[in-house]
């Protein structure tokens, strides 16, 4: 991710409101009214620059679509990518940080967490920041209805390893696992931008589906 | 595996019968009078040619093994590095199928369950006979004590696939999984010979362990 500084990046995210939010203004947000529909809500934790967010939005106009990512100089990228797409009706940026969901969401508000490439945390002290760490799972079933889903991509092994057992262990049930999906590459998988990138050097990348069990 | 024709293979394992045992005499087997002590008994269905078995029951004395594999062609290699071996006493093997195991096993009497390897049956049509499948999976719970285990090896990514959403829809919790057994060989790793075979081409090996909620 691109940490330089974008000094111009604080205006223009205030200058489009209408996609995005900024996390402390987010906590009274009536999701519903804000969508204008009752169609079924999917987040996506950690958005990076929004490829994989918009693509679903445009693909899926029956699913609402919020990406949330925490870095004003990478949102600013999905904010500008947002505003080429047309600001479809369906789509919303938060810039917050996936750790304060439920500060966002209401019980039972989401219907599925997407998470893609997320931050490895290869550190065992430093486990608890991976999003798949059992106090995420832990936030996302708040937010989540019952049954709700995770759809969860990534090239980094040792964080699919994890997050295999980290969601067994919470209970969580495997509806799905792919540990080479682009041998057999679904029709409407959209890729991300971290996916382009893994995926050009050959690596193979790992994904899955959980549903929690309540 | 060799599946030729070996005429003597019938002659040869009548001679050995301390060491095997044909499943249709199995059935009223005292086990722990049989290996003369009260240790944890481990069995391995689908043994091949017994390289893993035999290394597990020399590497630890203080657990009883029994290698389960269903082609007279096949065992007989077994046999011969069992006698090679000098007979380990914690060692016995089974011609038989995995799939008989409730007739050789009283409920709780085993303490682990070991896959390497398995036949992947890719078809899905095919899938019932995958060792993995609900119905193997119900058998192996039977002959279980309670939370007990089952360790899995393949390099076959369908087949793992498949059986970590099989085994997490059973019910069953991950304990560990390694997208790549050898990229971090761990110490007391016994190899198969297909795994040997197959790490040997520079194919990723899958592990597994997985425990029964129960
Ligand atoms: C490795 S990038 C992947 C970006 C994108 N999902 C992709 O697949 O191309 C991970 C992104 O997640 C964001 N992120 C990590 N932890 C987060 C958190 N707790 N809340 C919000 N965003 C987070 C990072 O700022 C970064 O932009
Ligand atoms: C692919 S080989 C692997 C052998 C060995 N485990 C290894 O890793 O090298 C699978 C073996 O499992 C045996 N097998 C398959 N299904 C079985 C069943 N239901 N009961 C007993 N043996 C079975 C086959 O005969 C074959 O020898």
């Amino acid at each position: 991710m691109r940490l330089r500084n974008k000094p111009w990046a604080k205006d223009f995210m205030g200058e489009h409101p209408d996609v995005l939010i900024l996390e402390e203004e987010g906590k009274n947000i009536n999701w519903k009214e804000t969508f204008g529909n009752e169609q079924p809500i999917h987040v996506e934790v950690g958005t990076g620059k929004g490829q994989f967010v918009i693509g679903m939005a445009l693909a899926n106009p029956d699913i609402n679509y919020i990406g949330v990512e925490h870095f004003d100089n990478v949102i600013v990228s999905a904010l500008e990518k947002v505003i080429e797409a047309d600001k479809p009706s369906n789509l919303r940026l938060i810039r917050g940080n996936g750790a304060n969901l439920e500060q966002l969401f209401g019980a039972g508000e989401l219907d599925r967490v997407y998470l893609n490439f997320s931050d490895p945390w290869p550190k065992t002290r430093h486990a608890k920041r991976r999003l798949t760490h059992e106090s995420f799972l832990a936030r996302y079933e708040n937010v989540l209805k019952a049954k709700g889903e995770i759809h969860f991509k990534t090239d980094n092994r040792k964080l699919f390893e994890y997050s295999l057992v980290s969601m067994s262990t919470y209970g969580m049930q495997l509806l799905d696992v792919s540990l080479d999906l682009h041998a057999e590459m679904p029709e409407d998988n959209i890729m991300t931008e971290y996916e382009e990138k893994f995926s050009a050097k050959g690596q193979p990348i790992y994904r899955l589906e959980a549903v929690y069990n309540n």
